[in-house]
């Protein structure tokens, strides 16, 4: 595995494409894959799209930095190993259909779905689930739709929810630190041949809403599905809060 | 309460009324309600409407069979008894806002959501729940949405699933008996004000689906949602099946 790199595309998502993990003779070695983090931003199940200067590298780190961060805590992730500016090489997963909501703060489509204000602080954090199938436009889903519709077990489920409140708690630390709330965010698991469960996707600003402290200014994905200005400048800002550098120095 | 009947309008539904319940004297008794049964069918929240002559009796007597019908398995209801053709004296409760739907085959909004095929038998029945709530149109919700928001307690929620499973083994065993397969239902709880949670609302063709065994005909309101018929001549051969005499005879 030392010597891997990306080879054939597997799959072209939106933000990201996921690359067979070649060796130095060229053969594919199933265990692994290559993240290749974009500089696409989708919006709105794909019918919003432009292309940022830089956004797949600031992912990119981002992603590094927090799934490490994780790592650090005790989730276990497919994170390996980084292999460049926007490349990560990660373990071969099975991507549950499950995405995995945790919210602080109220924002997006529990505004819209429940008629709560933008803004309102849950008093404890909100672990939701959503079907992932971007042609039914990701439905919030309960445990009794996984289990009858066979998406994911009961044990994983609670294993999720568990997780997903370890991570949000690690996170929120993480941004409070540098003056930023965590509003919300999304995660994906995925299993690997032998059953376990990995933390898999992606965290970085594309998948949760991060405000900073007291002007509630956006840090995330929002800036582009709400045009509230430069993505990629906002990114870029972002960057310098988090690695006190600029991207590239 | 001997002597009750409906007196001032409380709450003017799309197919029931609500009456304060009053004396001889006309004084209002504050511990009852009368659910007044309208002719009056909705759908899509409210946007389709029409009137059908008897469908008010019809309602009334399958609510008034139904709700007995499960007393008699131990399942408390707000039911009191018969006062006319279309009025059943009520306790008065506090409506929790949270619908109970129970599905033993996918169909509706399921198959919607999901994008699973109309028919599909679930191997073991699936109880939803959704926010009682017209202007958001019902939207689906979890335990956790209840807790979070205020709109129901842990012990309710795992009050509602038991009691839903047991007015569904019921129920299914009822309609089976004459033909018909109880595909799903909607069911509403109402608290009590000493605390304890009551089977409330209505037991009728109005909340749920009845396909008739190996034909498939629909004897429920989806002829009136979908156009698959005469809903007053459906309800009236319901009625038939049920009670194996005409309205009225």
């Amino acid at each position: 595995m030392s010597s891997l790199s990306a080879g054939p595309v597997l799959h072209e998502g939106k933000s990201k494409r996921v690359h067979a993990a070649v060796d130095a003779a060229g053969t594919v070695d199933p265990s692994y894959v290559v993240l290749y983090h974009k500089d696409d931003a989708t919006a709105f199940d794909g019918a919003k799209h432009s292309v940022f200067q830089s956004k797949g590298a600031i992912n990119c780190a981002m992603n590094l930095h927090l799934t490490t961060l994780l790592e650090g805590t005790g989730i276990r992730t497919h994170l390996v190993r980084r292999l460049s500016d926007v490349e990560l090489l990660c373990r071969q997963v099975e991507i549950v259909p499950v995405e995995v909501v945790v919210r602080n703060i109220v924002a997006g489509s529990c505004c819209r779905r429940f008629g709560r204000e933008e803004g309102e602080i849950l008093s404890e954090p909100m672990v939701e689930f959503f079907l992932k199938d971007d042609a039914l436009h990701d439905p919030p889903i309960s445990d009794v739709h996984c289990l009858l519709f066979g998406w994911a077990e009961q044990w994983e489920l609670e294993f999720f929810r568990a997780a997903a409140i370890q991570v949000n708690a690690t996170l929120s630390h993480f941004w409070s630190e540098i003056g930023m709330d965590l509003v919300d965010f999304k995660i994906e698991f995925g299993r690997t041949p032998d059953g376990a469960l990995l933390l898999a996707d992606e965290i970085s600003p594309d998948g949760c809403r991060l405000w900073e402290k007291g002007t509630r200014r956006k840090f995330d994905k929002d800036v582009f599905r709400r045009d509230l200005g430069d993505l990629s400048e906002t990114y870029k800002e972002l960057y310098r809060r988090v690695f006190g550098a600029e991207l590239g120095a």
